[in-house]
């Protein structure tokens, strides 16, 4: 059967607050510089009262990459649990407007919609403080067949892995979705993420998984090696197809028979959140397009140049106008 | 007795969402470019449900006017209802978070905080929606004699008259603030509100308002003159103190004797949205520091030259900062 839909993508749904800091603001409340930390409520809150005025735009790592698909023309879903509440109708807003197909119910009761206070240091670098909120509400009942089935390759981000409920039903979607003969794909997130996980991370890397997004210091975490060529090598004996983005180095995607390099697309880097989302984006796009692996990862490139490029992780620009301008893309 | 506050700022507290848009989205749901213009909760979710992707930022005017004078150093104070939710807490918190003073009790019960759907065309005009939910909970238990009295200035946006009860609040403002002996300043915030309530604003010029604030538009309706020499002359015969601005024209400061015409601050226009607030913040921290009304002109300028150099109606870099790069400011 067709896909109808090209990228089903499966996240925690979040509402960044945005702001800049100095490096100080990090010394300070004692954050790890480029990570994503979970915070409880009285974390968040102490944060929050010391940060500057901020700005509220939609995020959530998968949701990014749904709305980067959308962004491109492709056909995304998004699967993902907000709250019946004001950051709530922001978020399914915002996603929807992009032209993402998003029918998850929010939940009624217990947790706000998740937020993620960003902060951004003047290295434009972003740091992370996630309140995970009713995101950890996603249950497998939020997960049908019909919806996993009609996608074309399901994509869930790593930070799933940080509630037992939330991974359960990415669990059943990975099974759903190669039941349906369609190829599962997953997200690193974050090295921290990968030290909480990795075993588990691993056994699906060498099972379940058939596209891997990572970025640098996911993989060398996940095989916990100090030198990237030596990570590659590992990916590359595991026979999967891997897509690990390099920053300013761009990006190498992984075959059992090939190692393809592509340069980063060009970029004054403002803020880096959502760069490897967008890149996952660009990269699935021409996947599900019929593009080579080496252009897959040239529209990856492309889509996270123009997010670092402005403070917030989903597109500013139409992405599709962005690749017309690509030569013979 | 010296005044704490140097402008304690009263008006509608809201949260912007701001998209960019194009021509015919306005003239697809009937809006007047360039104005404000209230919408209850169906056309405002109407509005929503087809607007791009948006952002949200803190506004409402009288907030960007008090979130300027902070920025530039000035000890500011705010008066405003929100309601108490998740918008409320971002209105909260960053009004605090640059150094406003805002102590007026959220609404429990009653409609959410306000938003207004700001439509940014590409000629950087800005089309506002606002659906004043909770502000319209204010009423005169919410001034007291104190805080008035602290303030030297206190500073009214015209929106305000879209209540009784905020009227009502204000009148009660004036008075405590007359009472104390400070001064009374208004903005007229918008045309077609000065077309609303023109008897009420003509009355109060010419009564209680020792500073008045407005565009050239809004002066021009105030007193139905279709040129604005005969205006200006208009304002000239009262008397009193008027800062009118004319976008990249600058502007001009209105006294019994004199018309001081001073240039707009440099500026490569991407949204107007703020322009007049900030100008009024600029002005307002410089009369309440002594410098001439010139120089308060050109305080006014610079900081709405800021402004609208970027989606949002508040300052994104310090204005402190930006004015000591002003010679001798």
């Amino acid at each position: 059967m067709a896909a109808g839909t090209q990228v089903l993508c499966m996240g925690n749904a979040i509402v960044d607050i945005i702001a800049r800091v100095d490096d100080q603001f990090l010394e300070k409340h004692e954050r790890i510089k480029g990570s994503m930390m979970l915070v409880d409520a009285k974390t968040s809150a102490a944060i929050y009262a010391d940060m500057p005025p901020a700005m509220e735009r939609s995020g959530g790592s998968a949701g990014n990459t749904a709305a980067g698909i959308a962004s491109l023309g492709g056909k995304a879903g998004y699967i993902g649990k907000v709250h019946n509440d004001q950051l709530g109708t922001v978020f399914t807003h915002d996603i929807r407007a992009v032209g993402v197909s998003f029918e998850t119910a929010p939940s009624l009761e217990g947790a706000p919609t998740a937020t993620s206070m960003i902060l951004v240091t003047p290295d434009a670098q972003r740091t992370m403080n996630t309140f995970l909120g009713a995101c950890i509400e996603l249950t497998p009942d939020d997960v049908t067949a019909d919806v996993v089935a009609d996608a074309e390759v399901l994509y869930v981000e790593g930070y799933l892995w940080d509630s037992p409920t939330m991974k359960a039903a990415v669990l059943k979607a990975f099974d759903l979705s190669h039941e349906a003969g369609r190829k599962v794909s997953l997200s690193l997130s974050d090295s921290f993420c990968v030290g909480r996980f990795r075993e588990e991370f691993l056994d699906l890397v060498h099972s379940q998984v058939d596209i891997l997004f990572a970025n640098e210091d996911e993989i060398k975490a996940l095989y916990e090696v100090d030198d990237f060529e030596t990570a590659v090598a590992q990916v590359q004996k595991v026979g999967k197809l891997a897509a690990i983005t390099r920053g300013e180095q761009g990006s190498v995607v992984v075959t059992k028979d090939a190692a393809i390099s592509v340069a980063a697309g060009p970029a004054t880097v403002q803020d880096t959140t959502g760069a490897g989302d967008l890149y996952a984006a660009g990269f699935l796009y021409g996947y599900t397009n019929g593009h080579s692996l080496k252009e897959c990862a040239v529209l990856g490139g492309m889509a996270a140049a123009e997010v670092i490029s402005h403070l917030g992780a989903r597109p500013e620009v139409s992405l599709k106008d962005l690749k017309s301008s690509l030569h013979g893309l």
